[in-house]
């Protein structure tokens, strides 16, 4: 077998690799050259901007996230639970372009039951995270975490909390946000926790609430206002947690977390202090999984 | 006994009472010339501007709302639980400008229990509902909707919850917004009470999720874009109903909606849709606070 491509085009960013035969990544490319940064929709333009040196007709290329998107080049249609990485591979929209190189746009998963969810390219760092016949519930944290359960190396339903976009928005644009400081205060640990705890007590009825507390406890002299983006990070991951650990239930013998390093460290924090016990997988789980998919068994 | 001036100047607009000895309105005032419309702190040249046809030594003003806040002219502290119209007329801090003209700026109100809450301004309307040995629990549908339990005519608690500021948020920030028509979709009852048995049901396992899925039941043809926004008005009204509902309980013989009509008429669907009984308070609530202030027993 030849070597494969396989590009993982996001939003803001473009990451490419080079595998050999034998599953070794030959070469890798990064640029800030997402999908927001392309000019008239000549994607083309940019893929032989960045690594036309590699491009051969004999050298497919796999093309994953929000390239295959209705913003992307190609869209592709979700596949639906169950999913595994070969049915995925199947289900790729297939162009050749004028010099004959080969372009596979992979699909993304979706699911409607118990709730409508879907992901675009996240579905490769659970590939890359899980055995062939492994079952576990892979936690993705970021700025919409995902919760993906799988059963027997298939991905069996997923969740999405819009924990990072709320924190986000409500840093920036809400009354909670314009009681804290202008130069953003350093991570509270002990912030962060108690903002956990709220979320899992009894006290929380609800998140609408919770987040309002932020502000009304630092106006009451509770916390000082430098600790409230601690605590309203703890409470939505707390959320997250609470909801997402209460479905994954007894039935999930292994919980693992997948992602940028500063916030794979808080969700463990926040498990362990919450007595939970969570593997952490290897940050480039996405490579994995595209190294699956560059080497088919 | 005197007339009296009543002031109910927020972050946004400027109304202001005035009362005869019988306690009827006799005249009204009111402009875009909120707080944030002050220039250089100069609130009393706002003050005589609007309403300085009115102004004498004799005529007592009393002023609420963020008036008395940390922003506003004399930031006043908040009165802890349980609050009283009379606890809360005997906390005022009292000014007189140079001509003589008394000022009383009235304390907001606030609770530590079960969680910090507090509350400017909407103390007045729950006082113009409720009679002096009454019970209830009131509900103020807004920005920061408020839930506030009265006993024996006191406040003795009050929860705020941030689901109008949060609506607004995701509609015009959040990857759910991107999706709604650029043109506001008209109302869609069926959809606003879809979002609402879906916070009451099972399938709804956080908020953090239920917003999602206003993005991905759109994606997946679960439902058509232009019911985006009635959907998670529903789902945000629903959480707030729900979490209000088990928290005033058993123990709760009224439930009494003030403010906004449109507002008051999408939680009045929404709770009869659940087959809960409220009473609708009258939309000039805060005016018969007033009268209540101006016209002391």
């Amino acid at each position: 077998m030849r070597d494969r491509i396989v590009i993982d085009w996001g939003t803001s960013n473009f990451r490419a690799y080079r595998f050999g035969p034998g599953g070794m990544v030959i070469d890798r490319h990064q640029a800030p050259a997402g999908i927001l940064t392309v000019r008239d929709g000549d994607f083309e333009a940019v893929l032989r901007r960045e690594i036309g040196r590699w491009m051969t007709p004999e050298r497919e290329i796999f093309l994953s996230g929000m390239i295959t998107s209705r913003n992307g080049w190609v869209e592709t249609p979700y596949l639906e639970c169950p999913a595994t990485l070969a049915g995925i591979a199947a289900k790729a929209q297939r162009r050749k372009l004028s010099d004959g190189v080969r372009l596979n746009f992979m699909p993304g998963v979706s699911t409607l039951a118990p709730s409508p969810d879907v992901m675009r390219g996240e579905e490769m760092q659970v590939f890359g995270v899980v055995a062939e016949n492994s079952t576990a519930t892979i936690v993705l944290p970021g700025t919409h975490s995902k919760w993906v359960r799988v059963v027997d190396g298939a991905i069996t339903g997923l969740r999405t909390f819009m924990t990072g976009e709320l924190f986000a928005l409500l840093g920036q644009h809400s009354i909670v946000g314009r009681l804290m400081p202008k130069t953003p205060a350093p991570f509270d640990e002990a912030a962060f926790l108690a903002g956990v705890d709220r979320a899992f007590g009894a006290e929380s009825i609800s998140l609408l609430n919770d987040i309002f507390t932020a502000r009304s406890g630092a106006l009451l002299g509770a916390f000082p206002v430098e600790s409230i983006a601690s605590r309203l990070s703890g409470m939505l991951i707390g959320h997250e947690l609470a909801a997402g650990l209460a479905e994954a239930g007894q039935g999930s013998p292994r919980l693992v977390i997948v992602g940028d390093t500063a916030l794979v460290d808080r969700y463990s924090k926040a498990l362990a202090h919450r007595g939970q016990a969570a593997e952490i997988g290897p940050a480039d789980a996405a490579v994995a999984g595209f190294r699956k998919l560059a080497t088919p068994a």
